[in-house]
């Protein structure tokens, strides 16, 4: 059975609080619960982490090497600026899909640049919540 | 019944011919034919249109004003400078998703920027013609 | 009796339905009246034309060469990356007055450049559909 | 009836003997009448102000609070750099038509670039002396 | 007994009428109340003055070569282009705070840089008529 | 009684021997028996927190939402890079000052950008430790 | 017997009349001749295609998938902005050779640079219509 | 016998009391004298003046239209963005020599760039108080 | 006897798995084997440190303040834009030595730049794990 | 009998022996061969001058203002910087043409621009060393 | 007796020859004897130098360190990249006058910058062959 | 016994006089006597040249075809523009070593670049004259 890794960036531990004219008023964890039963219907373990630190974010993709087939991220604001996060990714060379809440080239221009994109196999933001559901159908497909 | 239109943009009536390293090697009409199948399968009605010209792409999302109650589009090159194709989704105040084949982040520089996405609801690119699916999917849930 | 064109570009076939808050309520039959009414007053033979081909523009300024005295175009998003156009009016050496509804130096930063605006005589922008007026007004100073 | 005030920024009291290719050979006092002519036509009081000075600019800007209904505006050079121009415009929240006898987008880069346009509802360029007259036609009808 | 210079620049006579959702209702006139108050309060003597006119506050901040110990400006837009009154207050060699009732930061791109801010001590900015009160403060303990 | 938290960010520990002709001779230490002493006589709670790492300075700045009324941050060299401390003080939703002790606009360029500066209240600097005091003065007063 | 394709893009049909001084005073009549005898010389076929429409560029240019072994393209002004002409060279893959009438890395900035030339084997520019005729022998060269 | 005026821009009337050590310890009024010295033994009149206005040095360069044969200026600050002095020194058609003390292109960015430049004859900076001799050398010159 | 601190940032714990062709195939621990060798044979004591998390690095740095008398340091990615880190290096005020195993000027344009060199006294890069050797070497000959 | 010099810039001596696979693996010699037989067969005497040294090139280019009627350069790197070799070709207003072995338009950023370009008729490149044929060619149709 | 050094760089001696409306129709030779006559007015020996080569250039400054009191230097185009030149000038401390035919300012955008004014004392320019005798003037006063 | 090539660029013949804040009092004799040292040590015969001419070095590094197994160059100023050396040790096909004696990325801005460094193996800088050695180091480790 493949196993995926999904992991939360900074700040979306609040989501459903924070600004829920962008995000919506879900929960991570309303959330997660639909991630987990999206996941399982298409037969695929999954585990889920979220973090404010890039350098959790960093360790945890390390896992993958060994543990995951597959990541999907949203890597909230550190999309923009951590290139060591796209290090990580790069390293570990497992297919990730990048995810957004919020379609982030309709926003500020500095959220229009994605830094983890290059690395990434695609990227899809602007369906809110929902956008997790797309990106887990898309890392099956691929494995 | 909802209905939707899927639009195709210049050069991909080639897709399957052209660089099949980025875009793969099915043709346009084997994806056609997933697209209506996924359509089909989400209940909604669907026509497809491809060309190359800018203006026939515009008048056909003008169509949209009442013929359609949303639009997936892939807008080849024209993505990257066509504000006219950007004022006509603006124009028909219908939801509209964004499609890619290819993850145009991870290309050459002038494909990051999509002048389209402002008035997009989201993005999906690099899963290949899955991108197309996906993108029907997503406009299904906006309905 | 002198003969003018007024061209208007892509999406302006919608106005009155696109943004009315920005454009206004009339549609564009209205505002053709009212262009028409204000060339007899001027004395001035009148031809409009409306497409959302960059070519079928270019295709109609090239009869300017024999067949009008003057211009008045709207070039719509065209206006902002159309070198085709500035070419072609730059060829029939007629006079040319660029108008625009909505003041395009206070949109998104993209609107204000204008690619054709250096071979035209002048700008009027920012006053709905007198733009067009005052452009008639212009070009017939101009002849 | 309505009261207007027509300004005219840096350098303008040369007319007609500055640059006389670019400007025409009427001196601002021909040019002053034309405009008083035509305010008088549509029923509009009308008072003409010249300054090199940016802050006496500034200081008529202000009378504007009681004492005028409409601005008309030719800058100038200040209309490149004077955001406080701009925001003397801004504070007293009357229409401010702006113009230029030349079409400034044809011209030196520096000048395509208005810093007052923001703050006014449209821009009229690049029909000499006339660009008043155009101007004037503006300001009265969005009153 | 020391003695400051309180120093309004361009448009912020209209104080309390202009913009009230971004600066606030109190006019100038409260405002200087409270500066004076203040200025009071620890012991300083307080001169302040206002001009639209870059030349005019030049002119002012020359008078502190012998006439103040400390200044305390707010040059309005000039803060954005007038490398005159920076010279100015180089010239001077008197600390000198440079205060905003906006937060410049949080404005339009051009609002953010302060041409002036590289010869002041230090810029306080965001807090409305009390920008000033701290900028009173904060000269004082400079003294 | 209103509670506030006051955030040193990275290096912050070692002021007073970090480059003391550029932030003083000051302990860390020493600036907090200060910043205590003014919340004090304001009436304030105070809680004082520094970290060097940027995942700890959001999770409390998270604690916001529910345990404190405003924010005073220094957040040193994130304040140029951390749009992941923008979006948590965003989250949060509570007043928050910036200060600095250093004028960040009067040191190399690429400190005078500050990220955080659009989603916080207003900005303080140059003043050194004092940039504290008139920070918990500013945060005192919008509350 | 080999086979080349001719495309003369927007504006190139008033050649002769527009802008003489740049582009000399023969008529695109008279350079086909021209072309088509160095072709005939040269023992290749040749089909000349004039049109001021970009998607008609681009379904001619498809054309090369099966009717032709090599193109000479002058793209006029969408040489600077076509992304989407540049897609269909790419996608067909025959030898493309681009050209000028004029030297464009002498004119205005924008003609500087061509979207096409990172597809096409060559450029030759500035000879006046003997530019389609270094172009016919250049590709005769590479087939 | 030949007029010549000597403009003083911004904070000019300070030198030798502001930055001595870029600008020198000897008076604007010690200067003046060793300028009108130089003036004399060159057999030319001349006229000097010094304001911290921008507007006023446009009106006096103004007065160059009937009294002078010719211009030696040191903008001072508005060097770098006067595009009104600018202006006025084109309008008025006589010939000008542009002087700064120091060497405006080994000091600030900012300083490297005179707005002014294009409508003069020649610069000479770098020179201290000689720098006004060798300008009024060179106007004397080209009279 | 001197004592050095020899710093890994964010991934190199991968070394020798992630992209060996750019790095080479030994593991950190082999590295990290003969750094110390190498320390040995200078006479010098070395502790190694490694993280992928900013905060721990600058905490790390810190300890350079009383523990030892130079550094050498691979930022990794936080190279590009850890100014955090680049502060922590200033403020400690010991001799630093930048190295990088790969060549980052020969790679993409953001790997180029390095906001810590500036603090650091030089940079060796693009010689694998020997160019944490000479790194070692060069800190020696500085202490 | 007309004649021509051709210039080969620096590191054109090592054709055939570096990179091959951008310029092919004729040896100089080679081309020169090809030359000197095309100029033959168009009724042109030629000369062929190689140097490494961009004085050596400007010397010689300024033989032209008595030796030659027509110049073909293929100036290597120094096309991309060499203002000086610009100013050669520009002072002996003899017609020059520029030619390229590679298509420059198609490699590195850096290559794209040609600072010799504005002085010279036209441009060539792409073809290996048949642009140089294709440069002799240009230029006896412009003698 | 103090000794000057006058270099001349790359196509000067072309002057008279080249571009007579730029910079007028004396020969260098002319030009040389103006020079060493003032020269010899101000009691200065004087050598002066003319070559193409940046080389020949760099090793006659570094003459100046033992045999030259001060430089006056038209580098020519190399004035705009030449940091080899810079160095040389910077080495040798010697007093140095960038000069210039022409205003240079005033010219095309990448004559602008002089990369070698920050090494030079001041600049003179645009007063044609007595620019060199103002620099002659220049450099005896700072001797 | 391998063989390399240590080039020193322009004014580098200076070191020990000019600027030894920065570059130190060694001597260039001083610092070619530690190199051949250093060499010899490692079983290396060395070849060390300096030269002003840009050309001089171009024609010195094509020796290396195949008289040398390596290279350290210092390429003093020329780093930062000629091309045309950076192609000359591309076509030369010999590892490279760039070394320079201060830290270039921790001085001016146009000192950060080097447009040499994408051709060469990696960089060694701002250790001194002992950049040089470990630069011999580092080439031997290479061959």
């Amino acid at each position: 059975m493949k196993k995926i890794l999904v992991l939360h960036g900074p700040n979306i531990n609040l989501t459903g609080i924070r600004e829920p004219d962008t995000y919506g008023r879900m929960t991570l964890e309303d959330i997660n619960q639909y991630i987990l039963g999206r996941a399982h219907q298409l037969g695929l373990e999954c585990d889920i982490f979220q973090s404010n630190h890039e350098g959790a974010l960093i360790d945890k993709i390390h896992e993958a090497l060994n543990g995951y087939d597959g990541i999907v991220i949203n890597a909230g604001a550190y999309t923009h600026y951590s290139y060591a996060i796209r290090d990580a990714i790069s390293s570990v060379k497992k297919p990730c899909v990048e995810v957004h809440m919020s379609n982030i080239h309709a926003r500020e221009p500095f959220r229009h640049e994605s830094v983890i994109a290059p690395v990434c196999v695609g990227q899809i933001c602007g369906f809110g919540w929902r956008s997790y559901l797309l990106g887990v159908e898309a890392v099956e497909a691929l494995l």
